[in-house]
């Protein structure tokens, strides 16, 4: 029986998503590969949004995806989300299949790491946060901020009483305002920190910029579950910019090896970014 | 072997499509329902675009996808399409499955009736345009155009010189300047000209519409092709109206009675709208 809170995602379902895992690492591996597997992961619906609009949480796919991003989760050293992401879920970002630590496992066995990317220093995280309160009560690792400005001491301190990390990297202000980090400097950077695989799990920001031709060649797998229903207009949409080629608008980027898998009434999509 | 320009899609790809399709007309039936049994069907990229921009023409889908496209064309009395597609495609709208009129059938025997919505008379097409050629040539049959002002005399000569018919129909000017029909107005139109079953193609506006709360019920099933690729932004999508119940958002439209089946590099999706 699975223990208490935990969820289950059975073997004959792995099976087909486990090409695209990153590969598990063996003690001969003395050091880190230069940079971590990245494992771009989200739900949309039919018109490829995320929610129905920005800030808004909406549960998109049924509960065997549910069990499908946990498990993931547990093959993954870290999971990346941004921090409007943080901000609009308030997620645990720990891993609940039955037999990792704190859900009938030892330690933090199969926990990955939550890296929130927080340029600006916006997320207002306090001990009620899930994965703050999660990490004290030992079922969840500590999170990771990834911060452009120096981190208020406050703030710091709270996520270094549960185990967690300040990182900082530089970031350019764009026009809008927002600050834009450079995806290979984040991977570098965790994989300095030891993290050899890292699932982006969005949002909508984050996902854009992975899909786009300037990063697209980061990303090791990508698998996307889709919902069979329509959002609408002015929901948080994956759709990344347009991508030209001698004045003639082009795809901006196309996936191989590709697996299409149902899964309850969703559908998962398994591939790899054409090109690598 | 299958006859010059005729397509193929074999009996165990048709099996998982065939609930879906409009019932088989029996001898029986003395005369057709009070509307035509309608299926939506079109193709999108996983940012669920139809094609990169406005009057463009994008190929998304593999053979396979094309091949399944001409055989539910087989399966029903008329194809329909707004007058921006036929525009930027400049499209055959006939079937070239095996075995059907002009693809070694007799006659016209298994060839959709294309329909144009044109409200405002913008087709001009000639001789050349594909589908008056086919007409002509008996490969298919010529189109019916769905106008609502009066059709310019040598365009309704033309038409009629190969076979095909002016339908007029009331139409509300938009505070955009397009001119809207009632969709319940062209299913009744097409019932009393004997159309027991339409496929509706597209593009981005009629398939807007047909998603929206308004008209979901007149949709019987939906076929959607889905191929792994993001077209970008500015592209023309398959996106509804938002919609609001107690000033809330909520999701415009879901499917039930779902079937995802891999197709080539692509996935169709088959489903029912909730509540009909």
């Amino acid at each position: 029986m699975a223990s208490r809170g935990a969820l289950v995602f059975l073997q004959p379902s792995r099976l087909p998503l486990d090409p695209y895992l990153p590969p598990a690492s063996t003690s001969q591996q003395q050091q880190p590969p230069p940079k971590p597997h990245l494992t771009l992961t989200f739900a949309t619906s039919l018109d490829s949004n995320l929610s129905l609009s920005p800030g808004v949480q909406t549960v998109l796919s049924g509960p065997e995806s549910k069990a499908m991003t946990h498990y993931l989760r547990s093959k993954h050293d870290a999971i990346l989300i941004g921090v409007g992401t943080a901000i609009a879920d308030n997620p645990s970002l720990n891993c609940r299949i039955d037999g990792v630590g704190g859900y009938g496992g030892e330690g933090l066995e199969g926990q990955p790491r939550p890296v929130v990317l927080d340029p600006k220093g916006r997320w207002e995280f306090g001990p009620e946060s899930k994965c703050i309160a999660l990490a004290r009560e030992e079922r969840g690792k500590a999170p990771w901020l990834i911060v452009a400005r120096e981190c208020e001491e406050g703030k710091r301190k709270m996520l270094e009483s549960v185990g967690g990390r300040v990182l900082q990297l530089p970031a350019s202000e764009q026009e809008s305002g927002r600050y834009a980090m450079d995806w290979r400097e984040i991977m570098v950077c965790l994989a300095e920190q030891g993290v050899r695989s890292v699932m982006v799990e969005g949002g909508g920001s984050v996902i854009n910029e992975l899909l786009s031709p300037k990063y697209f060649d980061l990303v090791g797998s990508v698998i996307v579950t889709i919902a069979p229903t329509w959002l609408g207009k002015d929901g948080v949409q994956v759709c990344p910019d347009a991508r030209e080629e001698g004045g003639k608008r082009i795809p901006v980027s196309r996936l191989r090896d590709v697996k299409w898998i149902p899964l309850g009434e969703d559908v998962v999509l398994c591939g790899r970014p054409n090109g690598n």
